[in-house]
C-alpha cells in the first residue's frame, strides 16, 4: 500500500501565524494521505477558522505535536527538506523543485522517516533552521514577487508525494536494512556538527567572532551527502583522533 | 516562452458560494501564470475576505468576467474540462488524472483555447454543466470521503498546467556558474583523499597494516556529496588546521 508509507513523513510548520492556515494545512495533508503534523510555537492558539477550514481533517489537527524548537520537531527524522519561497541564487543550497521532491522523498520514504519544513507566512525560515535542512525544495513560480500562501504550498508538495508515491511501481522487498547503513539520525548529526566546530575553533581555523559560512557550507555538504550510522562513527573518531594529536604536539 | 500560452487558458467557476474562494483562486492561478478568471452567478458579492485572500492577484479579481450561465463562460473555447471532485465510475465520461491534464493541455493550449470549469462548493457541477465538457479531470485522493477545497483544486490543476508546460519547454540556459561553486576536479580530490588518509594515519586512527575500509568509506561518503571547490578548500584548510601546521607556520 503506497500510502502507509506517507506516514513516514511529517509536516513541520514553524511559527505559524495565522490559526486557519494549520487548519487548512491539515485539510491538505489528510487529502493526501500524510497524518504527522508538528507545530513549532505557532504565534496563536487554534481558533474556530482552525476547525472550520481543517474541514474533515480535525484529527490532524488535535494531534499535532507543539514543539518550543525546530530541532525538537525534527529529532527522529532523517532528511530534512526545508520549503524556500524561491530558488536561492544567493545561498547557493542545494535544491530540488517540487516535481523533484516528490520523486526523491518517494524513493526514500519507505525507510527513512522524511520532514518537510514550512517557515512563517511572510519571512520562510530563518538562515539557523535552514541550517538543519539537508536541501531545500521551491515551487516554481510565475512571478517572483507573487508565493503561494503556506497551505497552498503544503497541499502541492502533498500532491507531489503521494503522485510520485502512486506513480513508482511497488517497491520490491527491500529486505533487512544493516542498522550502519541507516542514515545517521539527525540529533547525532547535530552532535557531530558541534563536535566539528569546536574542533574548528579549538585550531582557530574558525573564529567565533567572525565565522564566515564554515559551519554552514559543511553543513550543505554532509547533508548532501546523506551520512549512514556507520560513516558518522568514522567522523566522528577522525575528530577525536585529530584532537587527541593536536594536545600531545602542544604539550 | 511557456507561460504566455498559459493565457489561452481560462478559470471558470460555477455558482461559488464563499467570496473568500474567488479571491485564493485568484492567487493561486496568478502564482502560475493564469489570468483568465471567468465568474458565474457567484453566490454572494466580493468581500473583504475576497480582496484579502487574493493578495498580489487583485488585478485577476477586477478583471474577471461575471456571467449568467456556463455556456456564457465558454463562448470562445475550443476545449473544455471539468474538474470532479472523484473519479465518477457511474457516469463513464472520459476522464483524466490531474497529472495527466496537465499534459493534456499543454500540448494543446498553444493553438487551442482551454476552459477548466469548477463547480459549486459542496455540490459540484451538474449533469446539463458536465453536458458541455470534452472531459473531466479529478485529482486523485487517500479517501473518497474527502474533498480538496476548491481554491487548493485549483491550485494544484494550475500548478500541473504551469508544471507540464514548463516541462515541454527547451530548458532555459542556466548561465554562468560560480567557479567556487563547481565540482572539485577529479585529481584535487584525489589529493585530499591523500591529505586525509596521511593526518588518519599520523593520528594512529588508521593502521596501515590494517586499514579496513576506512578510506572507501570516506571516498564513498565525499564522492556522494559531490564536493565543490569551495568546499574542499575547506575540506583542506580545516585538516591542515587539526594538524597544527597551517598556525604553528604562521606563528
Amino acid at each position: 500500500m503506497p500510502y502507509t508509507a506517507l506516514q513516514n513523513l511529517r509536516i513541520v510548520m514553524v511559527e505559524t501565524s495565522h490559526p486557519g492556515n494549520i487548519g487548512s494545512a491539515a485539510r491538505a495533508m489528510k487529502t493526501m494521505g500524510i497524518k504527522d503534523l508538528r507545530l513549532v510555537t505557532p504565534r496563536k492558539p487554534y481558533s474556530q477558522e482552525t476547525w472550520a477550514l481543517a474541514s474533515g481533517a480535525n484529527d490532524i489537527v488535535e494531534q499535532a505535536k507543539i514543539v518550543p524548537t525546530l530541532p525538537d520537531a525534527l529529532t527522529d527524522c532523517q532528511i530534512v527538506i526545508g520549503a524556500s519561497a524561491r530558488s536561492e541564487r544567493t545561498l547557493q543550497w542545494p535544491q530540488m523543485d517540487a516535481r523533484e521532491c516528490g520523486e526523491f522523498i518517494a524513493e526514500r520514504l519507505v525507510t527513512q522517516p522524511i520532514a518537510l519544513v514550512f517557515g512563517r507566512e511572510r519571512t520562510g525560515l530563518t538562515n539557523e533552521e535552514l541550517d538543519h535542512c539537508n536541501t531545500l525544495v521551491h515551487i516554481p513560480m510565475a512571478f517572483d514577487f507573487l508565493s503561494l500562501n503556506i497551505a497552498m504550498a503544503i497541499q502541492v508538495l502533498a500532491y507531489e508525494c503521494a503522485t510520485a508515491m502512486r506513480l513508482s511501481s511497488p517497491t520490491p522487498s527491500l529486505g533487512v536494512i544493516d542498522a550502519d547503513e541507516a542514515l545517521a539520525p539527525s540529533q547525532a548529526m547535530e552532535s557531530f556538527y558541534t563536535h566539528l566546530e569546536q574542533s574548528m575553533i579549538e585550531t582557530r581555523f574558525l573564529d567565533p567572532e567572525n565565522p564566515r559560512l564554515l559551519m554552514r557550507r559543511m553543513r550543505r555538504l554532509f547533508g548532501r551527502a546523506e551520512v549512514t550510522v556507520s560513516e558518522l562513527n568514522i567522523l566522528r573518531g577522525m575528530l577525536a583522533a585529530f584532537a587527541g594529536r593536536k594536545f600531545q604536539a602542544r604539550d
